[in-house]
């Protein structure tokens, strides 16, 4: 049974302007996660840019993360698309090309009621076999999840765990309580968005869906072991410390600063997808000083 | 010089469970509006479900129906993308397959920004020299143009009109103002969200782009020519008289609505892509209800 738990880390998606994936670049992004031990990797989720990219890049993109890895991390593919059928085929090459679970968004044009996303779950698990995450992000997809959708999907067969964006600290056992009255016992239920998640570990959460992971795994590593292991001063310290990180996040979006933030460790030059535009010259520079000032391994 | 104005039709394009357009159908669906005298065909709209076909499904439509209206009616064709070279390229197809001008939303995964924005359009007017309409709809979009932006893209080459939700009679004409301050002296403002355009039109809007008349385009001319020779009485009394279509789309929305109306008027049994679904049972038999109280030509 795939047990989603612990640090997922989200790497970035490097690509040239026509959305080729570059497969060294993101070879070296991957690479430090794998060797910091991260329990998976967040591959092509919204920080891996996926819907930018075509079914067949995507392929290549977890053909070689997964033959990279060799299982000594779990690979969780972002499977999301705006069609039903198309949503199936990725979830299907997902599992040809051997990822663990797929990770799947409501993403939407026309706005969907609850019965279109049980549905689009039901027969993306149904037909593709693959074990799946629920992706909650409604500053994408701009589809909210109630707890009591989430139930419902997580009694589909091979549905096994939910991604949410974690609530403010005061708010989160309460959220993280709800979640687990509606789902079944044993169900993973792990968090997003990275400066509330040291708290949502805390309070109980399984996982912590990490954009700053895909990048710095070892300083994000030692708040989530801290977490498992019930020192809840040892994962506040440590989040505390990245609290830089997190105000450069919430100003101009963890996206656009971890692509910065790969140039700056050297690890690859791509550019976000256009339309979305790199940094500006003093948002980048105000990255850079929080890459020199902090130890972010 | 090519200048929207008047009635813009909005059809459905009707297609298979694989996202394989019906020419056939297509061409039942637009024939009414070319038949009727509808100044412009806005295919591959947000009613046209554009985001969900492929470009080639998009060239072939565009392509059908602008040799089935041979320059009776304007072709405005959708051609918004989540990528900025995708949009190009759908751009350059509508173009060579003979659209009048092409409707460029904002289409976005990543929530974007002012500068994104208008670099998108810069790149896909410079790129493909179709005129284009800018599409602004927040509800599928999820990006807000402010009346400063509209007035930055709207001086771009090329750029020609703005689609923009109508708010309520009572703010429209300020809007209107608002908006006619932003922009160049001639630029077209047209509105959308159906219920709300009988007045914007007797505001002094340029366009209705119209979801309603996309299937119904007899009655929704009555309404646009009212307005534009200024008889606002009769405006108001065939816009009072649909508005018990005016509730159906509030509560089922537009889309599902017309899905289902296209059926019961005989023009085409297609569903709307998955995960979309069809209305209920129930919430068709209010909409067959309507079709049969009313007189909907």
């Amino acid at each position: 049974m795939t047990n989603l738990s612990g640090l997922s880390a989200f790497p970035i998606t490097p690509s040239d302007a026509s959305g080729r994936i570059d497969l060294d670049a993101l070879s070296a992004v991957v690479a430090p996660l794998i060797a910091a031990g991260a329990d998976s990797i967040g591959l092509l989720g919204s920080t891996g840019s996926y819907p930018y990219f075509s079914r067949e890049e995507r392929r290549r993109a977890i053909e070689a993360t997964v033959a990279q890895s060799s299982g000594k991390s779990a690979v969780l593919a972002g499977i999301g698309a705006l069609r039903t059928d198309d949503a199936v085929k990725l979830a299907q090459d997902a599992r040809a090309a051997g990822a663990t679970a797929g990770l799947l968004a409501a993403v939407s044009y026309t706005p969907l009621t609850d019965d279109e996303v049980f549905e689009h779950f039901k027969i993306v698990a149904g037909e593709s076999g693959l074990p799946i995450c629920i992706y909650d992000n409604p500053s994408t997809t701009h589809f909210r999840f109630t707890p009591a959708l989430v139930g419902r999907i997580a009694k589909l067969p091979g549905v096994i765990a939910v991604k949410g964006g974690a609530p403010e600290p005061s708010a989160v056992a309460a959220h993280l309580d709800e979640l687990r009255k509606a789902v079944p016992a044993g169900f993973s239920v792990g968090y997003s968005a990275d400066w509330n998640c040291a708290e949502a570990l805390i309070a109980g959460g399984n996982t912590w869906y990490s954009v700053i992971g895909g990048i710095c795994p070892r300083i994000s590593l030692r708040i989530v072991r801290a977490a498992q292991n019930g020192d809840a001063a040892t994962a506040r310290r440590w989040n505390d410390y990245l609290e830089p990180v997190w105000q450069l996040f919430r100003q101009y979006s963890s996206l656009r600063v971890v692509y910065a933030m790969a140039e700056i460790k050297g690890l690859c030059t791509a550019q976000p997808p256009r339309p979305i535009l790199p940094l500006s010259a003093d948002a980048r520079q105000k990255v850079a000083d929080v890459v020199a000032k902090l130890d972010l391994a």
